[in-house]
This record gives C-alpha cells, structure tokens and sequence, in this order.
C-alpha cells in the first residue's frame, strides 16, 4: 500500500534552505539510502538481541546494568565512534527481593494474585500486611473515603481509557495512580497501596514502575496487580464480599551506588562544537528485558549512528549518542549529564530522544516552536515517503528534558503505540516481542533527522 | 503521539458534497464514534476468536471450510444482518494428505527440512522424487541451464526484495516463483519443483500458497522450502557440494464439492437495490489458522457491518457483506458471486475488499479514477486522524475484481505490512499474532468507507 523505496529518489533539492548541505546528497536520496540501508542491511535487530542476551536485567545499581554500561562501550567502540566514555552517575539501587505475594485471606484454595512490588516500594515484614481491601477509582474518591479509609488496602483501578488512539495518552490519565497512590493511601491512614496494572489489555500480567514516597508522609508498601485480578478483587467488593488481603514484599533499598552514562561521538566536520545528542535509557526494569523500554531506544541510537557512517555521514556538527542511566527510578543520569557537559549545554543545537519502543515509527512530538516546525517539516519531507514524517507539537523525552532550560529544541521519536502497553514494564518485554523491519526503520528516522539537524 | 479521539469532534461539515447525508452526524463525529465504538467496545477480536476456534482450518471443500460456512451465517444472523444466505460455489479439493518430506541423500543424521506442500501441487509416489539438486533465481537462469536441469530438482531462491518498503511489492517480485515454478521446471525436464518461503524472515518456518499447472506440461511436485532451509541447500552448492534429494509429498486432489460463499445485508433506506459490496474470504489455507489471512478481512467485515448498526446508521443504499470461498485455490466463490448475482451488478456502486491481513490500518487502495479520488479524499478526510486516511491509486482486491469489468469502483484495506509476510500461508497465522487494537481500527476503517459510499 506505499510505494516502494526506489521511488523515494525523486529529486528535491528545491525544498533546502539556502547555504545548507552544498555537497551533501539531496535529501530525499540520503532518506532513501538510510532506509535501504536499515531495511536490507541493517543490524539494529542483532545489536538489540546482543543486548537482551548480555545484559537482560539492567535496573540501575545491578550487576546487569553494569553488564550494559560495559557492553555499550564496547559496541560503541565496534561501531568505530568517537571520544566513547563513561560519565559516572550515582544511582538509587532498589531490589525486588525473593518475595512477592497477594493472597485472598480465609479464601480455601486460593491461588496467589499476579502482582509486582512497584520499583522504589518498602518491603513488608516478613508476616506481611494483612488488611481489608477498597477499591477506588481515584484520589478524590479516596479523600471522600475519608476514616473509612484507616487501616485498609487501597486498589486503585481507574483503567487506562481504551477509546485513546494514543495509549501514551490513555497511560498520563491513569499512570497518576501508580506513581502517588501510596503517599494518598497513606495520607488517608491506609496500610497499603495496590494499583491496576498500566495496560489495555485485560491479562494476569502485572506491570511494575515507579512510585514516589513524599517526606511527610509514612512509606506503605505498594503493588501492581494485574488487570485480570484487578476486576476480579472490584467484582468480589460489588457482589458485597468483605475482602481481606495479605501482601508480603521482599523488595528494599540498599545503599546508592556507582553507575555511568555511556556517549560516543561522530565528531563535526565544520562545527565539531555544536552537538546534536541522541539518547535513550540504557537502565530497563528487573522483569522482561527492557526490550522494547528501552533496548529499542538503544538500538535505535547505535543503529542511527552506524547507518549515518555506513551512508558515508560526515556532518557538519558533532552528533552525540547518550545512553543514559537511571530513566526508570531516578532520572540520575540525565542530571549527571548536565552536570559534567555544563560547559557545552548553550553549545547543544538540537536533542532527539528516543524511547516509546521499537514500533513503526510515524515522526517526531516536538518541543520546536511553529516557526522552527515550518522549517522543520521541510527537512522531514522526504520521510514522509515511509510513513514517518509527521511533526507532532509538544514532547521530547524525559532524559533530553534537563536540555529544556538552556532552549534546546527537543525531539521524540512517535512510533505506533497499540502494542506497546501490552510489555511496558512487563515480564512480556522481551525480544521477541520486538519486530526487525519496524526496529530498523525508527533507527533510519533518527539518523536521518539527526544527521539534517547536524547539517542544517 | 497522535490526538485523542475526542478531537476528532471538530465539525468538518464544510466537506460534504452538497446534497449528501442530510440527517447524518457530521463526517467526523461519525469516524470518531466508529473509532471509539471499535476500541472501547468492539467485538472484532471476539469474532475473530470465534472464527479460529470454531474453524481454524479451511480450505476449501474441508470440513473446516463447511463450519466456516454455517458460523459465517449463524454469526450475521446474531449481528441482526437482513436476507441472511448462502450462495452455492463447487470448489476444487486438494489435500495434504499424511507425508510431506524433504531429505538430503546420503548424507548422515541430516534432519528432514522443513517444507509444506504447494497447494495444487500433484503427490509422489510413496517412494518419492530422488534427484539431484540445481539452484536458480528466476526463470531465465533456469532456461539457460537447458538440458542441465533435466532429471533435476529445481530449488528457485530469489528472496523477496527487503528493502521494499511494503512487503506486498517484494511478494509480487518473488511470486511467480511459486505461482509457475512447477511449469517452468517440467519445461526443461525437472522432475520437481522447490520454492523458498515467501517471507522477508530467515527461519525455519515453510509457506505453501497456490501453484499452477498448464495443460501442455506435465505436472511436477512442488513444495515450499522455509528460508533458513534454502540458504543452507543454495550453500550447499556454492560450496561444490552435489546435493541429492529426496521429496515425498502424498497430497492429492480429490474430486470437486459444493460450498458456499454467506451474504448478509444493512438494507438501503432510499435506494435499497443499489449495493456497496464489503467483502473477504472465508476460506483460509490449511496450516495456522488463517487468523490474518482472513480471518481478520471476515472480522473486519462482520464487524463493520456491527459498528454501522451499533452508531445508528441507517445507510442510504444497501451495505451487503460477502464472505467468498475460494479465493486461495480457484477463485471461484467471486466467480460464483457474478453469476449468481449477474442481474445486480449493474447496480453495485462500489467494492471494498479486506484481504491484508488485521494489522493497523493506513488507508485504502483504489481503482477509482483521479477525478473521482478527489471527491474520495474529502470523504475520507476524518479518518486522517486516525492515520488511516490514506488513498492510494491502484488496487482493490482478488475477489471484487470480478466486479471490475462492470465499472464498480474498487476499495481494498491498506494496512502496515511489515509483519504479513513473518505468518502469510504458514503455521504462524494463529490469533495470538493478531492485535485487538490494530484489528478494530481496520474495522472502523471499513464501517466508515462502506457508510459513507452507501449514503455519497
């Protein structure tokens, strides 16, 4: 139903601007050659595989984010980049521990609800937390609650709206209730937090993620429950059940601990000052993975930087590839980041973040102003062609955001979203879930954008 | 990175052709309520289930293809469809019998390789086919090789083309192989006919499809070689290796049977006698469970029809559903459909056609004219939001083609290809790889298509 990439060679030299890439192939043709590149001869695919199968766990402070951050090296060095180093980053080092159960209690032979401790949570004793369960659909309905909210376990269940197209979308309405649920539940005297696990799909799959703890406020141990379960444990309260649960977690904090960002650069030929960066989040969660959050995203940046080279790149800025740390539980690494390269911060052109899974790819949200877009929507003509072209306003990413401050235009790469709350945060984000041809195309957008941003 | 469906509600009332849907919601309220009847509470995915359970093999003439049948009808029928019925087709029956082996000669321990069938293809005797073995890439190398190729087995290796953006471009490329490969080889005295798998994948994983005989050649066996299976043979050969084979195949084509193809309708309210034809096939070939090919066209087309009620659509002319037999081995249920229906086709104003598999939806492709695409692309212009807006020249479908010496305009679903090709005609078309999302969009697509056709 597109045509085919031959087609993409029509000339289009007209839609330059003045004084910009005079020796450079015209742009619908280094789009066209990208694109072939990635399609037929990519390796997007097989650096993701190394990835997964050399570090597979990479929660920050681990022994296989370690793995990643020696890997990345590596692979950077492979790739023939410039200037690859580590930039050390101090990193919360949290632990699921060995045990995690949900049980129905005076229930006969009930199975264990699928559950994960969200990332950051306080463990239980070793006895659990035993407590009757509510059910809420948000935190006004648990205000109201009020005292009959005391000594209870809160299930917050508000669902991800399927109706969204977007389900990036559908996750900013319920995600609230993952990452506050147990400072509301604890402000309201409830013992535990519990919430719906963050997908459109009605599975026993929990997802886990981050919750927050605030200073004033007593830390209770908090869940993902699948959706599965969620409803059930919702129906058994409408059918006038009086539930009781017991929740047992493992999981703790130890100690922060050392950790690193890795870059690797193709240095500017006129201007090896000015930077474009290209990141993602080496760190995954400690289920599944990380492969489509965001192995993909890593795969797409060192893919980018390859294809960029292998079309016989030499742009005229610097174009930097970070792999940040710490994106899941902290955000440590892009703060590290800003630190260390305070000098060169007014010196960024451009940073392009990439970490919504390795799905077909459709443009870039941006954070570029109406007058940067027109221009903008120019350069990304050519992939119009493949589908993956459009400029979305508003966006970047989380890492790339400290670059906001110092009026770096922020880009993110948009992929086609239904799938990809199938695996977030799941057991279920694993290679295979990851598809060749699309993860090859996302890592063609990047380097086409970045290396116009480079040259522009 | 795409707006909410509640943006759609912006009125685009301008865009209507004068005189057109007078008492209808606005074009794009009424894409935006399919799309969110679709995902919030579409039925689709059910459907499709049912289907793959209730009848997961169904080639035709089976007993798979006969519960095929009688659900098709039974399903219309709880869908509230009117003149519900079955039109009678006489298909041909091939089957793949108990024996289908692969087996390099004299080689120790080696593994049989892994190869289906072509459907049509005649049997061995229980002995099988024993040669030795050439590799070509196309026709013309095999006629150069002239009297080098009698007695041999012919293996055509030409991959489908990946860089091609839509994988249904490098099928087309690679096609002919399978479709006349069996002729072509007899031409030059072969004595058996190998194909490599059409898929962009390198596994282990054979796709079989139709072969073709011609009555001046004799028929020789002609089986589907998976990917990985080829590239280790052509290997083989490259390394100065002779390769002997072996081939059984105990398939066989039995005598032909009656089926049908099942019709159901939304009656017109002003012009019921004119017909927008919405259609796709019911039979599947006879390994994995045909859940993409078609089972997601019959899904989207027993759906559609649903969502147009579910919206309160009372459509000016009448929506007929049909689900064809036959289009993977004769095409006869479309032929049987212009016989049987001969007096009407003078009156069918349009034909869409969903055979690309359940994907997410981009558009449609069009036999209609430029004159007529223009009108076509306003009509379409509310399911821009969704990303399946698109209109592309060319194209319709296998079944409806029937209907375009008779000047209907023709309408085949685009959707994403990426993945076809990895299930297409093999073992992996099963449900669990078809996405509840992705296959409600297509059908939203297609209740909006066909409605406004029905009421332009």
């Amino acid at each position: 139903m597109r045509r085919a990439v031959g087609v993409g060679l029509v000339s289009v030299v007209g839609l330059l601007p003045s004084g910009s890439v005079a020796q450079a192939p015209p742009r619908a043709e280094r789009a066209a050659e990208l694109v072939r590149l990635a399609l037929d001869e990519g390796r997007a695919f097989a650096i993701l595989s190394d990835l997964t199968r050399v570090a597979p766990k990479r929660l920050s402070g681990s022994p296989g984010a370690a793995a990643a951050v020696a890997w990345a090296q590596e692979t950077m060095r492979e790739l023939g980049l410039e200037r690859v180093r580590e930039q050390e980053v101090t990193v919360p080092r949290w632990v699921r521990g060995d045990v995690e159960t949900l049980e129905l209690v005076g229930v006969d032979d009930a199975a264990p609800l699928p559950i994960l401790a969200l990332g950051g949570s306080v463990g239980t004793s070793s006895a659990g937390v035993e407590a009757e369960l509510i059910v809420v659909r948000g935190f006004e309905q648990l205000r109201e609650l009020g005292d009959r909210a005391r000594g209870k376990m809160v299930l917050f269940n508000r669902p991800m709206p399927r109706a969204l197209l977007s389900t990036f979308r559908a996750y900013g309405q319920a995600v609230p209730q993952r990452t506050n649920g147990a400072v509301e539940a604890a402000k309201v005297g409830a013992v535990a937090a519990l919430v719906r696990s963050m997908t459109t799909r009605i599975d026993d799959v929990p997802h886990t993620g981050a919750v927050r703890y605030a200073d004033a406020v007593p830390p209770v141990p908090a869940a993902a429950v699948s959706t599965a379960a969620a409803d059930a444990l919702a129906a058994r309260l409408k059918s006038g059940e009086t539930v009781r649960l017991r929740l047992r977690l493992a999981c703790e904090t130890l100690p922060e601990t050392p950790s690193a960002n890795v870059l690797g650069e193709i240095r500017g030929t006129e201007r090896p000052e000015e930077i474009v960066l290209v990141g993602a989040h080496l760190d995954s969660w400690d289920v599944g993975q990380g492969a489509h959050d965001d192995g993909a995203g890593c795969a797409h940046v060192l893919e980018a930087m390859r294809l960029i080279k292998a079309a016989g790149g030499a742009p005229k800025r610097t174009i930097r590839a970070v792999l940040f740390m710490n994106e899941e539980n902290g955000l440590r690494g892009a703060r590290a980041y800003a630190i260390a390269c305070r000098d060169e911060l007014g010196q960024h052109v451009a940073a392009i973040e990439t970490d919504a899974g390795g799905f077909e790819p459709k443009g870039f949200n941006t954070s570029a102003d109406e007058t940067r877009r027109e221009v903008l929507r120019a350069a990304l003509e050519p992939l119009r062609e493949y589908g993956m072209g459009a400029l979305i306003p508003g966006g970047g990413g989380a890492d790339i955001s400290v670059l906001k401050p110092h009026g770096v235009p922020l880009f993110g790469l948009a992929v086609t979203s239904h799938r990809y709350f199938d695996v977030h945060h799941s057991a279920r984000d694993t290679i295979d879930q990851v598809h060749e041809r699309e993860l090859a195309l996302g890592a063609a957008a990047v380097a086409y954008l970045a290396w116009s941003l480079a040259d522009e």
